[in-house]
């Protein structure tokens, strides 16, 4: 029976197929269906089962099952969460509903949530499972197999396992499959190196991204400062983050506020919110074109031409702006480029500029003569003069696109600013702005005198 | 000794504490400095750490020293890297070099090159890694850790065991810990369910990203249409094609061709090839500005004021255009949205284009309020009518702005195109050429009669 027709008899009531299915796939069953069905379906799985699918079902019907569960139900799904994943509904909750939901988890589990708490929100320790073996040195392999049989059930937990000291420091890790590799008489300080990667729980989830990346680990131990094992972090987390910290910058790059859920399921109030916010900023920003351009009044009355060509000049600088702005940025955020590389950088990005700008202003260049002579329009007896005055304006302002555009996301970096968030609205506004300067005084010195 | 001592060291010929660093460590050490000084660094390791070390280079560092290296040590360490890696160097290779260096492999390693070749560039099959460990279900705990210790090294590959039919069928898979949490003498077949996740050679890399996440794996096996076990696919290679995924999204985003290397490691001419396309594109787009404003000059020599609000106009609509793009792109990415979502979509945002056009309809008709209120500028006796006229213009554009960027990303999908890439200039196009009609539109409604 495929998917689809699972879900046709679920909306029937008929929830038998859902004890087949793979955790994930129970939660995108009863994801999209009314949530009256959706909870009959959750409860008709047993128990064990249901402590599994729930960490799949997205945060807003996890708040919402909760609700709706008996005391005795809820007491027993929040307990069996694993840690990563309770702490992520529990840091959803607010007042009230926290301080009820924090009374139904037993004394282990509540301490350690508190813990992780203590945090700040960029950490690492907000990720980290709890759930880890550990050994120490002097046992042998056989030992170590025995323990893991009492105290582990079958799941990711035993894939790696910590060689730690008796007050609970990290001496090195030891990926199970080495037990099996091995002769089970053999110490456990015989098949370790000593040699270990781990994070501390202050990192940042951005250099938790790195180190994966770098060392091509699943599972990473998580130390505080005095390196005592706290927990372990895994990669499938580490994906989930890599993908959200991306989310927020292409949001961030398209001058939307980063989104907490997703498009779909964000309210409709909370998405204008977000987009209105930097709309009017953006808006703000450039109402001082009004302004640059009402200084040039006097020559767009004299040579109404010159207002044809401004949204194609401005548009040009704003492309050449974005363009330098994306790149900078996104090398930045996978450390491709530090602050200190800014002269490699504003030299490439003037000579770019250059380069780009002479292109374009060449295109412009020809455009205006073939109109011109083709008779498509009229720019009056001195359309060479314009054709030039547009050719040097748009190398101009390509130029001054790339190099703000290049370094405006540098110096916030320095600043301690987020150069994702803070960098598309200042450079939009600072080459628009300044583009209309650059093109009426380009205008002024080589018009001087004929049309103006 | 910390990475700074070791790094100056090297630069001094003293290479004796690479040895005791991790691969990636040894790789960050030899990328940025002088090749003459890195081959040697290379070369003074042991050669088994020499094919640990390579795969961590970046590829172009990579050919540089494949090619200085004699054909002995190339061959050794062309056929110890994992398939994965390998395939990756080979495909960036091109005619002579690439049967070159073909010819040092050996028979099963040319093979599998071979069939990994003859899949589409965005399979999966083109990521997998050949080494894997497999048994089949007649076999005892005991038998299978036997044979795991006879063929397999210690490496990622016998994390997991594959449980394949005689003829290489897929049966199931059971993570290597379970050998070690139940008793030897049971069989296979006890201890699996038959149940697993896998992926089909020709399936896209984007599809492996979402079942990684869907089902929290680190590992999944690759099979091809006749359920035939070829390779497995790691989450490490999962993280890398997200990140590479996400780059070209953020890059396509600020209008860049997406970079094949890091900015840094880009050429100059390569950069502003990628770079010079999309500006052209826009460019040309953009010409049609200068069109639709011809049609206007009789308008603007009347009325030089309406021109002055041109760029704060068209850089509203683009603005909503590009927030409403962006969203709908990237939730199209992470499979949030879908083509049949469109008409939820379009309801939404003309609803979210109409609030946000009246929110910053209201800012820009205060402003010009102001501004002649309190002397800042004149906009002459019928400043009211003007007013007006930039509050219906900026509702106008800005619910254009956000119908139009929602609805051609999912247009270009239906048209089996990539949003992505297509989505940006075709929505400032024509937003912004669109917009200075509507603009001038409404200014021939309101003020005819008086300065029109």
């Amino acid at each position: 029976m495929n998917l689809k027709e699972i879900s046709k008899k679920i909306m029937k009531g008929d929830f038998g197929n859902l004890l087949n299915l793979h955790p994930s796939e129970v939660a995108k069953m009863l994801g999209p269906i009314p949530f009256e069905i959706s909870i009959q379906g959750f409860l008709s799985l047993p128990e064990s089962k249901q402590s599994k699918v729930f960490p799949y079902l997205d945060l807003l019907l996890q708040k919402k099952m909760i609700k709706s569960l008996s005391k005795v139900e809820a007491t027993f799904i929040l307990n069996d969460l694993s840690s990563d994943d309770r702490f992520i509904l529990y840091s959803s909750l607010r007042g009230v509903e926290l301080s009820t939901y924090i009374k139904l988890l037993n004394e282990i589990n509540k301490d350690s949530l508190h813990d992780i708490l203590g945090y700040p929100e960029d950490s690492v320790a907000r990720l980290i499972n709890t759930d880890f073996a550990t050994i120490t040195k002097e046992a042998t392999i056989a030992e170590a197999i025995d323990h893991l049989r009492k105290h582990h059930k079958d799941s990711e937990a035993a894939n790696v396992i910590y060689v730690v000291s008796k007050d609970g420091k990290l001496i090195d890790d030891i990926p199970v499959r080495r037990f099996v590799l091995n002769d089970p008489s053999k110490k456990v300080s015989e098949i370790f190196d000593g040699s270990y990667v781990s994070l501390k729980m202050t990192d940042k989830k951005e250099d938790a991204i790195a180190k994966f990346k770098e060392y091509d680990r699943t599972v990473l131990p998580v130390t505080n400062n005095e390196n005592i094992l706290l927990g372990v972090l895994t990669v499938d987390d580490v994906l989930d983050i890599a993908e959200q910290r991306d989310t927020k910058q292409i949001q961030n790059f398209g001058g939307v506020e980063g989104l907490d859920y997703p498009y779909v399921k964000t309210s409709f109030f909370s998405l204008v919110k977000k987009r209105a916010t930097w709309l009017i900023v953006l808006f703000i920003g450039e109402m001082l074109t009004a302004t640059a351009m009402g200084y040039f009044d006097v020559e767009i009355s004299k040579a109404v031409v010159l207002a044809l060509f401004v949204p194609l000049i401005i548009s040009s600088g704003g492309n050449s702006g974005s363009q330098a702005a994306t790149l900078i940025i996104r090398a930045m955020a996978l450390n491709e480029l530090t602050i200190k590389d800014w002269w490699f950088v504003m030299k490439r990005e003037i000579l770019s500029g250059l380069t780009l700008g002479l292109i374009l202003g060449s295109i412009g260049f020809i455009r205006i003569a073939i109109w011109q002579n083709l008779h498509f329009y009229n720019y009056g007896t001195h359309w060479f003069l314009l054709a030039l005055t547009i050719f040097f304006s748009l190398i101009g302002i390509i130029m001054w696109g790339t190099l703000s555009g290049s370094m405006i996301p540098i110096l916030l970096k320095k600043l301690k600013l987020d150069p994702a968030t803070s960098s598309a609205p200042l450079v939009a506004t600072l080459v628009d702005v300044t583009g209309l300067i650059i093109y009426f005084s380009i205008a002024a010195v080589i018009l001087k005198g004929t049309i103006l």
